[in-house]
């Protein structure tokens, strides 16, 4: 992914002069021909959208393209169904894959129209108090197979040990529960993976759903009218890693369709997706400038961002590929550990990396990181996160996100009280 | 740490009318005590401070009341400086320990008086120029022992990794170089561990720096009138922990004192600290209430807080103690995962933890919260970080910091903008 960050050097300065780093850059062209691409591949299933995981990129510019693209939301809080809302992206477009959820954002998705994704069994009267004894006519629940699905990694862990669904026995008792309570359309959601780039992970999950919709339609009557086979499509972050190739998932998941789906009298079923790595992930860089370098044990270079700004290498060690813009195609002479402002030794962008020679001033690009980077950010060591602009598809920019200040760090606090405060 | 929850179940349900959960509550009295016994430890000592880690409660309040106690403040970042002069805590009772620190910032320590204690070799220079010529008439470097002294633990790992400080070479050159710009303060600072409990590990670092102060004076002229020996007193998280005894660390150090400091001629030498987590973390707790409990492949119940407001547990997989208000001497027949609403699965309070039963609406207190609690809160899927609560010493109730709003989490965002946009 080394190779796809939009600008030159020369176009890059001339950026920087009008938005000082650091700053999140996204490519508006880029991500809409990606989308495009996804909704191709899929477009071999009678219905299918894809739901934008809003968590992985909670900015309404971002959301409003990716609805232009027919994408609908995937929402996880309040904020974000109110952020879905306020870009356009409204009622069965939006679903709210919730867990541990308050009565009140129950109410506003249930009030927009939106659809409700259960994360447990006890959750059906717990929404339905929550309405005042209503209950909406549309209704999802998250399926947690338990050992019968191996999860792909530690970040998602072992689905018997993840806090997340319904077991086999409680999600056929739950739909027979709800087709009692009148509930009209139902619809059934696994995640199990995050960050996995074999696409037959993917057909795997859809042959479980898919076995699992036909057994609920056999054991209870009730009919499966979508699959929300989650997110956890995975990216290269890695330079020897590569894409899932979404034609070939798709391929392998509509033989599972043919083979289960069908027979079972669940044609047309909706194929959904709630991915967010894989559709803005690639097409967002954090752009950081060298302001210092120091030698000690290592050679490091400092950037003018920190974990406070893109939190996956502290947090989770994660690769992210680092270019020196200008600097593309220099010999990687150096061996740098890249590292933020954030008294915390984990905040290194990039450790014993072998990069070209970078010099102060030099525009240091982390790539990879439109999806989850900015929206994991955090003002530890009192750091103001950074802002986000956009790359129009003329090859303008607009800001769609300043960056914080002062006074938003301190927007909780009663400074005026602390005068006084004895 | 489980029995110095202040309240009683009536008194936090009283408390709750007034401030539902989740929120943060801290102990005035329980802070000022402790902050007295580290003051009385270290009084064996000619001359002695505290400079409390505002990273690890970042609140004016608390630090007016620190400040009251006699401590400075350790800042890494300019809204922090802002914040500790808002508190009243003013130049040289700040010591500005930050590493690649933009100019502005050095500049406002600067003109505010604080010490500020240079990472590296190069901020020499660096600093000079971002005073436009002018230099500190105090100065202090960090040092990074390399393999001399193994880091404790993961979380600081080992010091020739570590990207903070100078070598012993660099850290003998920077003294005479700043002698020769005609620095007249100068004061010596490392920091090696982290949530340390063994009270001779700080022992041994204190050695570490008197030998090398000495080594300075020897090679330099250079005469160090303070030693910074950082944070990392660790805290007892666990029950089987016991807390570090400020006096045997006290007297430790001062043993070393009179072997190395006195005959070096060093004497009277200032020893400070910079501790974060010892001076308000036990005197801290996040406050919850249970929310939804699940029955699958293991017991869960759910509160209305999250990873958003308590990240340690998350990011480091950090013990707390989990106690139930109202229930601290039930017996612990249940096991639970306690977790929050994130969709993370590493957002679990605590991990099949033996607990009383938990039910709905009984309230969930996680310890050992006041420090690296609140500050670290971040918001990840649109969630919003929770107020703080200050339990004065006449036991009533002040909000110190309330909580946060979707306009907050918006106000960086051009949502008018959104509508037009095509």
């Amino acid at each position: 992914m080394s190779s796809n960050f939009p600008l030159t050097q020369s176009q890059l300065d001339n950026l920087i002069q009008d938005f000082p780093t650091p700053f999140y850059l996204y490519d508006e062209q880029a991500i809409r021909d990606n989308m495009k691409r996804f909704t191709k591949a899929f477009s071999i299933f009678p219905k299918f959208r894809e739901h934008f995981a809003v968590k992985a990129c909670p900015n309404p510019y971002i959301l409003k393209i990716l609805a232009d693209e027919g994408c609908g939301a995937d929402c996880s809080s309040l904020p974000e169904l109110m952020l879905s809302h306020l870009a356009g992206i409204t009622n069965e477009k939006v679903i709210f894959t919730s867990n541990e959820t308050p009565a009140s954002e129950y109410k506003f998705a249930y009030e927009h129209g939106n659809i409700i994704n259960l994360d447990d069994i006890t959750h059906i009267d717990f929404l339905k108090k929550a309405l005042g004894g209503e209950f909406p006519e549309t209704i999802c629940f998250r399926y947690n197979p338990g050992s019968e699905k191996q999860g792909c990694n530690s970040i998602i862990g072992k689905p018997e040990e993840a806090k997340y669904g319904l077991t086999r026995a409680q999600i056929i008792e739950a739909y027979a529960k709800c087709r009692d309570l009148g509930v009209k359309h139902f619809g059934l959601h696994t995640m199990v993976a995050s960050n996995e780039l074999n696409p037959n992970f993917f057909v795997d999950t859809a042959k479980l759903v898919f076995e699992l919709a036909a057994e609920i339609k056999e054991k209870t009557g009730v009919q499966i009218e979508f699959v929300d086979l989650g997110g956890g499509l995975g990216i290269p972050y890695k330079p020897d890693q590569k894409a899932v190739d979404y034609d070939e998932v798709a391929k392998g998941i509509r033989s599972e369709y043919d083979r289960v789906v069908v027979p079972a009298g669940l044609d047309p079923l909706a194929i959904y997706w709630e991915c967010g790595r894989p559709i803005t992930g690639p097409y967002g860089w954090l752009v950081t400038t060298a302001i210092h370098q120091k030698h000690i044990y290592r050679e490091y270079i400092a950037v003018d961002s920190c974990m406070a700004d893109l939190m996956r290498p502290g947090m989770y060690g994660s690769y992210h590929e680092v270019t020196v813009s200008g600097k593309e195609n220099a010999p990687k002479t150096e061996v740098y550990d890249v590292v933020g402002s954030l008294c915390e030794n984990c905040d290194k962008f990039a450790v014993q990396r072998s990069l070209p020679k970078i010099d102060i001033g030099d525009h240091v690009i982390i790539h990879d990181a439109g999806a989850h980077g900015r929206a994991m950010g955090f003002n530890y060591n009192g750091k103001l996160r950074c802002g986000e602009i956009l790359m129009r598809p003329n090859g303008s920019f607009k800001e769609i996100r300043r960056r914080e200040t002062v006074d938003d760090l301190f927007a909780t606090l009663d400074l005026g009280g602390v005068k006084d405060f004895k």
